[in-house]
């Protein structure tokens, strides 16, 4: 089999300020179908076009931010294997038991060390597509509403050790560096980028002063006039725009960055897959920073580096 | 690493009656660039978006086709152990040697059970993509002509044996079955769809009493409104579209079919990536047929089943 | 004022032979929103983006087809004007009263030279667009279903009578003739294509040997996307279509044509508008018909000239 | 006739700094053709789908701006009536001979209540459509370039007497007002956009203290994906942009502002004709005057009000 060990980002836990107000914006908005709730009040959602059970999971608390994310294998095989390469890597792991979240197997969990909470987990219920069957698909779900995203793409994590965690991704989890931006020196990386699959990305970090901070959770959108569609509904329902539309240098994705009510970052974009194992690693110079993010402004706006949860 | 293996379509030599024509088709209006011409008098060419130095090999003779397919795989070592697995699975392999195609190494060349010639190679010169660097890449190539196709995507091939064919792509080559259609009895396969990767399909197989004939090479486009581009310019040029723009079932991707100078039909199509190891195959019944290859008109046209080369 | 005269398409009466299924299809699939009906059963319908009360009437009877289409003059003096000039055209004309249709002011009817009714007025009520106010007024309607059509914005009617037509809307009714298509001796007329406003058609007619003929009713999108989502809706709902997602030659506009439960045609259609009186008349030669009608296969389908109401 | 009087925008002569930038910009990146220079070194430029011979004229000197702008009406007894028309209004006019601008007729100039240089002809030699033939016309030019814009559109200007330009506009010249956007006391008028078309809008002004400023001229594109690729070459040609890809609350057209070389703004824009005599005004808030600009930011950027030339 061509696709192994680490497949894609299979859940993050958010943490929300206001319950209702989280499920108004992920429900309401972006199009999420809740599909759970637990006994610790936590929600299930999902994205039509995914096939497990949930991937974004709402806790609500006091702060804003991610409590972990969590990566599908392909195993329960490859998810002994890798607790062992990542325990012989020098972290610490914990296994959290099978129905913790609910309708999720066991999940191994480490700290990276940039310091947020990883995770990877080989098992979880298959809900199937929503409102499409697996016979006879029709193109699209009639009932899809708000935003229609796709899926739950990717995430942008900010922390200081973004070293260590390139040993990790690449060494011991199998992910590849697929494009980068370098800070003035043209050496120090800022922005990376690395694939388990033949996606641009799955996950991406920022080096930032502060350990385990959180940049935005990422949603699939099919096309530029879907993108197009989906800020105006931030209009209709005032949901805060931070920039777009716009495109990224970085994968050249098509991209709204918005916040949800309790101030996390969201994205809705666009983007053709385009990662192989053989490709060169794409990189922007010190100086293109500002069009590596934002290609159309060639500047960073002042949250970008800022504002995280 | 994740993706190992088989990792994608690395050519195919198309045969074409008149060289001068085929470029015209395949240059001047699908867009692909000239990298190299051999002794023999075949004419190499990339889309932009490839790195690879070509992927379409053309080759001047009196009969339309395709000469073979070749899928490059990860490394020099897997390419070996696939030719034992191979030889294994029960067919001859012939090894080619490095330069028998420019910039080419080593081939291991095999026929399939629906008698096509299908190739395995580890290495190819890279030259990046057409028109954009590595370092700082702009988001297209200023200079992209025709339809800017992005990459040839995948190829579908009239053979009889889809059984063999389905045990040897799935228990040796690591492909899985993606999408199928049935036949009236909802059991015979008619049409199956495989990945080596995480796209929908790297190669797709139709049921056909004769061996060992071509359908069609496709070509990615990212948009459709890059559809309808193409469909404008394959009017300007008087090209003979088979059928679209139209949308398939299967997939749900967007597409026309047309064919090249000599018959050989080509493809342009756009879709989002959509597949993972741990997916459900997707079926179609008997009675949807038409839908499944034609989603809008739901029903088969005449030279679908018919015309090949 | 620059615009005066004609306006518009007001709207167009169209016979359904079950009034269940045409709501079905008119407002399900669509998108049209019934505004009224009256004591014959007449349903009223308007697009979203229209202000006047409605721009489609469905009657149930036994035969489908058009009663008659209607446009919008700039006042009253106007209406009564025109009345005068037509008849002094040598046609008769008929004076329907106020709330024959409901909502509508006093309509003057005569047949034109097609054999078709052919209606003028004054005053409507206004409704408004629905679902967008005129104060801060969003994008589009949140609550718009189906395919979202913006207007009824023309029809096209065969008959026989073109030059009798022709003198009717350009000498007196102050239509212009945008485009044509020419039979083998370049000289015949075989489709016209008349504006009374900017837009590239406000009416167009098919030579044709019986008089009074239905051939569609159009409906605006803003976007080739809008075209396909319009597609995919019509095989969801398995909606009968004629051609497309493609293209005309006339009007470079984008288009499909399907047909309502009753055998009516309809088309949903986007282009740019780009009429002024001083343009030249566009014309397709009789070699070139089929490129006329259908840009991207260059051939009638059978049914184009054969399939009226 | 149903359009008569102002038939659309004619031309507009901008000042620029420095000929070969300002054509580096206008043609190589906008996609203007040169039509023409005159013996004052002033350049000649039309858009591919206008017929008339040229859209913009552009003038070396060594301040940035609009020399004035030129609307094209249907006859010459029109620009004899009209110009009656305007000195009976209160201004003077002034006949500029024909052959003052290269294959143009007579025009009528006069300043406006805004202090801006106005001017009405009749006659212009038509050259036709850039590449596309009225004989069995392509649906668009196979060799356009640069962003390929399709008109000049629209100017918006800056000056301090709306109401008298309103007085003028509408009971002289036959505009009509479509759309204002509102100060916080939701009486005057802070944008005011009038169409002598069915267009949205064919002129626009902006109160601003100072007389005869020049904010904007506007080309129009066909789609958002368009927009997205004059966005992608406004990044690859470093431009500047003021702001977009985004949307405008009036008239909802898609847009980006940006800077030609001497510091005047440009827009390229798409949007749906939607404009009728009958139809209401549109009017947006003082509170939402951020929206009724930007539709998306749903705030002023601060060069939109203080940047003109």
């Amino acid at each position: 089999m061509s696709m192994t060990g680490v497949l894609r980002p299979g859940h993050i836990q958010i943490r929300v300020l206001d319950m209702g107000e989280a499920l108004e914006h992920y429900v309401g908005a972006i199009g999420l179908r809740e599909t759970d709730r637990d006994d610790q009040g936590r929600v299930y959602l999902k994205a039509w076009d995914e096939y497990d059970a949930f991937s974004i999971v709402l806790r609500e608390t006091d702060e804003a931010g991610m409590d972990f994310v969590s990566y599908k294998v392909d195993c329960v095989e490859t998810l002994d294997r890798l607790e062992k390469d990542v325990q012989a890597f020098g972290l610490e792991t914990q296994r959290i038991p099978a129905g913790d979240l609910n309708r999720c197997g066991e999940r191994v969990r480490f700290v990276i060390p940039t310091g947020h909470n990883f995770e990877l987990f080989a098992e979880k219920e298959v809900l199937g597509r929503t409102g499409i069957s697996d016979t006879n698909p029709e193109a699209w779900p009639a009932d899809a509403s708000g935003m229609k995203v796709r899926r739950f793409d990717h995430c942008l994590l900010y922390g200081d050790d973004i070293e260590g965690v390139e040993k990790l991704l690449t060494e011991v989890l199998g992910f590849q560096l697929t494009e980068q931006a370098l800070a003035e020196d043209n050496e120090t990386q800022i922005a990376v980028f690395y694939s388990c699959s033949n996606k641009a990305h799955d996950i991406a970090f920022v080096r930032h002063p502060e350990k385990n901070k959180f940049h935005h959770a990422s949603f699939l959108l099919e096309t530029w006039e879907d993108i197009l569609r989906a800020a105006d509904i931030m209009s209709m329902k005032e949901i805060d725009i931070d920039i777009g539309p716009t495109r990224h240098g970085i994968t050249a994705g098509r991209t709204i960055y918005f916040f949800d009510p309790s101030g996390n970052r969201n994205e809705v974009f666009c983007e053709v897959s385009n990662w192989y194992p053989d490709y060169p690693v794409k990189s922007w110079t010190g100086d293109q920073i500002g069009k590596a993010i934002f290609y159309h402004d060639r500047a960073l706006n002042e949250r970008f580096l800022s504002v995280v949860t």
